[in-house]
C-alpha cells in the first residue's frame, strides 16, 4: 500500500483513511514538482496493491550513494577529514612523516593537494590516489574493527562541519533521510552504497539514515581474524580490500544483496555504474541525481559530476536541485 | 520473550498463556538432552525479558555453516556434484579436456581424486586444490550472475541425492531447520557462513532455510559489472574472489553484519575460528558442532571435523550428535 500521495496524477487506490485533501504529504521537505512527483509515482505504482507495477516487498531494493547524496561532502568529505586529523596526529608524533605525502599536506593543512586528488579521481585519473591510499591505509593499520569504530563514533559525534555551524552528524540532508524512512514505510530495503569507508559510516548509519549497520555497503580495507582470549580480534591491515566506487558498486551491491535494486540515488561519476544498474526487466526503476547548486544553503559544484549530469538528461532521469526541489537542506 | 522451554532449569518467567504442562515444544525433532536443553536456555537467557543476559534484538546474529550442518554433504558436497555434471558436460563437448584434471576426474567420475582434494584442504593441505578451482572456476566462466543462479536453481530441484533417496532440496536436516525458526522467532537474525558458494546457495535459501539471500555470506568468484542495455550484466570471472573457510569465516561475517554472532554453528576444522569469533564481552555465547555418527539415519564421519571435536570438548561447547541428539534427520 502506498503512502498518502497527494501530487499524484494517477488512478490508484487510496490508503485507507486518507482523503484527496486531508492526507498527510510524506515527504514535507520537498517542494512540490516533478522530483517530487516522481518519487511519489514511483512508490505508488510499485507498492499498491492491484498496481500492473507491484513489486514483492523483498524485491523492493533501493540503493543510496553517501557523500554528497545524504550528507554534505564539501569542502571535503568528512571521511577525509577524520583521515587528515589522524595523519596530523601522525606527524606531530613522528617528524620525518612531515616531509612525505600524504602526511605533508595534512600537516601544512595544503588542501589544495588533497582536493587535486579527490577531483582527479572523479574525473577518472587515479595517478595520485595511490600516495594518498596508502597513508590512509597506514594510519588506522593493526587497530581492531572496535577501536576504528570507536574512533569513527568520537569522531563523528564530537566535531563540527567546518562552514555549516553544525556537527557533521547533523549534515545529512532532511529530504534525504526523508525519503529514506518513506521508502522503509512503503517495504523497501534501503542500503547505502558508498564510495566512503563501510566501517566508518556503520557506527551512525542506524541513527542517521535509519539504516541498519548490515545494511551498509562501502570501500573497506582488508581484514584479518587473529586468534586469541575472547574470540580473537579482527585487525584492520594497511591494504585496500574494495574501493566501492564506479563499476565496483553493482558488483558490491549484487555480492551483499543478491538483487538489483529498482531504485538509486548519487551525485557525481562514480555513481553512474550504479544508477544504471538500477533496472530489472519489465519494471519500472527510479535514478535520482542531486545537483548541487545552492550556494546559500549548502554548496555549489559539478565538479566530478558532468557525465552523471549529462547522462541522467539522456536517460530521463531525476535530477534532485538542492536549490528547487528542497523546502530545507538540513 | 523466550519461546516456550519444558526442560529449562531457570527460574525465569514464561511466555504468556504457557503452562509448564501446556506449553509447545519448539524443537519437536530434537531429543531431550543436554544439546537440546543447551539450546532454550541459551535462547531463554538471552531472549527473556529481565533477564541480566538480555541481548537486544539487532545484536541476536546467528551464524551457521551449511554443508554438514544445515544439509547433508556426503558421499560429496552437493555443490561439488553440480559442478563434476557441468566439467563432465565440458569434456563430452571437448574431448581434449578429458586428459586433464579435474575435467578427468569427473569424466572418469574418479572420485577419489576429488574426495582427496577436499579432504586435505580440511586437514590444512591446499596443493592440489588451484587445479580444482581452476576447473571450477573455468565451469562457469563469462555467465551473468542470473544465468548461474538459473543453473544452480534448476539442479537443486532436479536432482536426487545419490543414496539418500531423496532430492537435495530434501536434504536439508529438520533439526537445524527447526532451529532457525526457533531463532528468528526469538528476533535472532540468522546467516549462512558456508565455505560453499554464495550464489550457488541464494536461490534456495530462503524456501529451504527462511534466510533470505541477503543473510547468504560463502565463497565467492569475482564478478564484474559490464555496461550495456537494460543496465548491464555482471558476469563470473574465472578468478577466486573469498574462499569462505577457516579464518575467513570471522572477517567475512564481520564484513557482511557488522557485529560479533552470539551463536555458531558448524562441523568442521573450517568452522573452528568461527565458533571461536562466536563471543562478546560478558554475554553469553553458544557453540554447536554437528558430530556425524550416525551410519543409518545418515552417515558416520569425523574425517575434517578432528580439531573441531577437540576444541569443543576442551572449551565446553555443545557437540550435537545426529544419533542421539535428532528424533528425525531429514
Amino acid at each position: 500500500m502506498a503512502a498518502a500521495n497527494p501530487t499524484s496524477t494517477h488512478d490508484v487506490a487510496r490508503p485507507q483513511g486518507g482523503t484527496a485533501a486531508g492526507t498527510r504529504d510524506p515527504l514535507p521537505s520537498w517542494r512540490e514538482g516533478t522530483s517530487k512527483q516522481a518519487i511519489l509515482e514511483f512508490v505508488e505504482r510499485t507498492t499498491t496493491d492491484g498496481s500492473p507495477d507491484l513489486v514483492p516487498p523483498p524485491e523492493r531494493v533501493a540503493v543510496f550513494d553517501n557523500d554528497g547524496t545524504l550528507w554534505c561532502e564539501k569542502p571535503m568529505p568528512i571521511q577525509l577529514d577524520f583521515i587528515l586529523r589522524r595523519l596530523v596526529a601522525m606527524a606531530e608524533q613522528e617528524p620525518e612523516l612531515r616531509a612525505r605525502q600524504p602526511w605533508q599536506a595534512a600537516y601544512t593543512r595544503d588542501y589544495d593537494w588533497l582536493g587535486q586528488v579527490v577531483d582527479r579521481h572523479y574525473h577518472g585519473d587515479d595517478r595520485e590516489l595511490p600516495v594518498l591510499a596508502a597513508g590512509v591505509l597506514q594510519a588506522f593499520a593493526g587497530i581492531t574493527v572496535e577501536d576504528f569504530e570507536a574512533q569513527a563514533d568520537r569522531f563523528l559525534r564530537g566535531t563540527q562541519h567546518p562552514t555549516l555551524g553544525r556537527g557533521y552528524l547533523a549534515c545529512s540532508y532532511r529530504p534525504m533521510v526523508e525519503l529514506l524512512g518513506y521508502l522503509e514505510a512503503n517495504g523497501f530495503g534501503n542500503y547505502i552504497a558508498s564510495g566512503g569507508g563501510r566501517d566508518f559510516m556503520r557506527p551512525i548509519s542506524q541513527e542517521v539514515y535509519g539504516v541498519p549497520r548490515e545494511r551498509v555497503v562501502g570501500s573497506s580495507t582488508s581484514l584479518a581474524w587473529e586468534p586469541g582470549e575472547g574470540g580473537g580480534r579482527i585487525v584492520r591491515k594497511p591494504e585496500l580490500d574494495v574501493l566501492d566506487d564506479g563499476p565496483a558498486k553493482p558488483v558490491r551491491i549484487w555480492s551483499r544483496v543478491g538483487r538489483r535494486p529498482i531504485l538509486a540515488a548519487g551525485n557525481s561519476n562514480g555513481d553512474l555504474p550504479m544508477l544504471a544498474f538500477a533496472e530489472q526487466p519489465s519494471r519500472p526503476g527510479l535514478r535520482l541525481l542531486v545537483l548541487h547548486d545552492d550556494p546559500e544553503r549548502e554548496f555549489d559544484y559539478t565538479s566530478g559530476a558532468e557525465q552523471a549530469l549529462e547522462q541522467a538528461r539522456t536517460n530521463g532521469w531525476t535530477v534532485v536541485s538542492v536549490k528547487d526541489d528542497w523546502a530545507t537542506v538540513f
